[in-house]
């Protein structure tokens, strides 16, 4: 069986676990979904809006009924939530997550799973958006969209095509790499530029003068810095879980600042415009990339 | 006399002063407009566009006839247009700018315009896009946007009311403030953010594995880069022609990325969701006041 999968359990029922939930019953590849979360009004507004078929009151409960079960929640409780399914999943039952760092989710696995880490599937699918909550949850979320699979020796060939076709289904573009690979690569396009955009808002917002700057803040600030507007206690959890290659990644881009620093102290203004301009024109070329897809 | 101009001359017919003559158009505020610029193909694409009534060999040539004119070049080329157009404007003419950066545009105003010093009001259109020349000019670019002038104490008030008028017409919000604040604020809200955009992009695309991270960037990687798509000789100008201000900023940020650094490698969980969680909610109040603009 790949899909359609008789019983999804999805623990963390936001944008990410409720837009596979709509994507998975819009391909028909679902029969029946059972959500799981730590707030019984967001249950209750996913059941409503037909995200979920049920309502299960924990993890356990959930997974000792699924063939797949799909842990969305912030990458913080991942572990917990291995913990708790462990012990009850059924024969053949996959398990894969959507956690945006992967190193850190696989020493969980590791730690937590036991005999079942062989039917781990670690996955992220790379659909963020500053809105979270099942609300914000949409069926086309991952059409044409990057999920990343990070398998490991271990995992069952059959398990990670499972969940390979799982996003497939969910018309996303699914890739393999490594854990650390994957680590080190949304470091750099993701992780960073997250705190980066938190850290400009904070240098502004807690200035005396903040409100007569942001009066004259325009459009490009307001595109800059829309990441900051991410869920806090997600972003905090990825730069705890991936603090060594995110640190690797501001140290790098401390460097590239000094080197804009000094020359534009120095008034060097033919290195600057040629460094702006390699950089407009790489950036434009992988536009034309990210359009041809 | 306020608006309608009954001649206008242009001098830099891009984004800023090509999307004023429509404005102004739309609004029968002027009655000719003249343009002048380095490009003869954008001045005849700009007159084939409508944009312009009239095209002139040189800045001089062109402020001879004009009761106003509008100096839209790079911030890098304005001394050089007001040394050239001083000895030819009429009585009563009036001049001004659309520069990012007012102190230096000041500075060539005091050097180059003479006994014309009263009769020049510099302005700051707050309209920036990625995209440049005649062919991305828009009349509705300005509506609701802000429009700041730096008026000095020399300038004759007539003249401020005049291009104060302008731009209303062109439904702009206008305001005033010292050249020096115009500086510092920019700096803060638009200059930082560019550079540190660039840096973004630079720091990622002169890696020799760029391409294999750039397949897994995403909407927020395309959204803080935005700005990194702007013309590289305008901002060359403008970093060198605002760089005490600038730098100011580009330390100040500096220390604010130190110190999630500090706390991203001591593991400061707490620390770092409070400040995500403030920097969020500080920026979220302020797109509400976007919004009700």
């Amino acid at each position: 069986m790949t899909v359609p999968l008789r019983c999804l359990a999805i623990v963390g029922v936001g944008l990410i676990g409720g837009s596979a939930a709509l994507a998975l019953k819009r391909a028909a590849a679902v029969e029946r979904v059972i959500g799981v979360g730590r707030s019984r009004a967001n249950l209750d507004r996913a059941l409503q809006l037909g995200v979920i078929d049920a309502i299960e009151t924990d993890a356990a409960a959930a997974a000792a009924q699924a063939d797949t079960v799909l842990v969305a929640t912030p990458v913080g409780q991942i572990a917990d939530v291995f913990a708790a399914i462990a012990p009850v999943l059924r024969p053949g039952a996959v398990v894969t997550d959507g956690g945006s760092t992967k190193q850190d989710v696989v020493a969980a696995a590791r730690a937590q799973l036991g005999a079942a880490l062989s039917r781990f599937v670690p996955a992220h699918p790379i659909a963020g958006a500053e809105h979270s909550g099942v609300a914000a949850a949409r069926a086309d979320l991952y059409d044409g969209r990057n999920v990343v699979l990070t398998p490991l020796d271990e995992t069952a060939v059959d398990a990670v095509d499972r969940v390979d076709a799982l996003w497939a289904a969910c018309r996303a573009r699914v890739s393999r790499m490594t854990p650390a690979a994957h680590d080190a690569t949304f470091a750099a396009v993701s992780h960073l530029p997250h705190v980066l955009a938190y850290a400009l808002v904070d240098s502004i917002v807690t200035r005396a003068d903040a409100q007569a700057l942001l009066r004259f803040a325009a459009s490009g600030f307001r595109d800059f810095t829309r990441i900051a507007s991410s869920a806090p206690e997600m972003w905090r959890d990825i730069c705890l879980a991936n603090r060594d290659a995110l640190l690797v990644e501001l140290d790098r881009y401390a460097d590239a600042l000094a080197m804009f620093r000094a020359q534009i102290a120095a008034s060097d203004g033919a290195a600057l415009e040629a460094r702006f301009a390699a950089a407009r024109d790489a950036r434009n070329a992988w536009l034309e990339t990210l359009e041809r897809r």
